[in-house]
């Protein structure tokens, strides 16, 4: 099954980004503006458009999803955050794992989680996150 | 095998992002800057860290690229740029296909990908490409 994978890294320390990962606040200064519910192991957060269940939460470490509400293609499909710190920075490595088929959609959504993990690393630089509705856009309409 | 996909919408005709995928100069506004050699069909592209083969190039339609010298990850990769107008923007359909392991130069490529696929946008767009080595950093040293 197709994945999407990305990588970037941010030059704080997983701390930082495990906040950004794993609090209401810190996902809604990256993400989706208005994020919502329980970021927490076990939790269901809200992020409007799809629910994701905290399948895993391991402080500055790992965060994995399960999408529980959302687009069809993503239910189901789990996101997976890996920190891995090394020297000066704190890289995310990101799988968006088990998409059923390689659609369209998929590479719209491939696009769109780079120019979201740019937002994280920029919002943990230097408080300049693009959070939806005011995330980079990829296409007329978007 | 996995495969880096993306997608972007462009405002502008598909001949428009036929020429920034199949000329030279095209190419150095939001890819390489110091790019040389033949963009045409049969034609070698001589990008500095890698070198492609131009295996399909159809008109405002696909163009198709297969990589002949370069990172030891990408050697026989194919890279695939599909032509999609809609309305009022032409979607470019991104595919780097046959990688042989989800490594995590992968996930870094794919990142940087997204990036250069909106150069080429913001080139078309505004005449703002950001082309190497004027690339955005996804991290540090980048």
């Amino acid at each position: 099954m197709p994945d999407i994978l990305h990588r970037v890294g941010i030059n704080t320390t997983p701390g930082k980004v495990f906040d950004a990962l794993s609090t209401i606040d810190g996902l809604s200064r990256w993400w989706i503006s208005d994020t919502a519910g329980d970021a927490k192991q076990g939790g269901i957060i809200l992020f409007g458009f799809s629910d994701m269940k905290v399948v895993e939460s391991k402080p500055n470490k790992l965060v994995k999803w399960k999408c529980v509400r959302g687009p069809k293609e993503w239910l189901d499909t789990e996101i997976i955050f890996q920190l891995i710190p090394k020297d000066d920075q704190t890289f995310v490595l990101f799988t968006h794992a088990n998409w059923k088929e390689p659609v369209e959609f998929m590479h719209h959504c491939s696009t769109k989680w780079a120019t979201f993990l740019l937002s994280m690393k920029d919002w943990l630089e230097r408080a300049e996150g693009r959070p939806a509705p005011y995330d980079v856009k990829i296409h007329v309409g978007d």
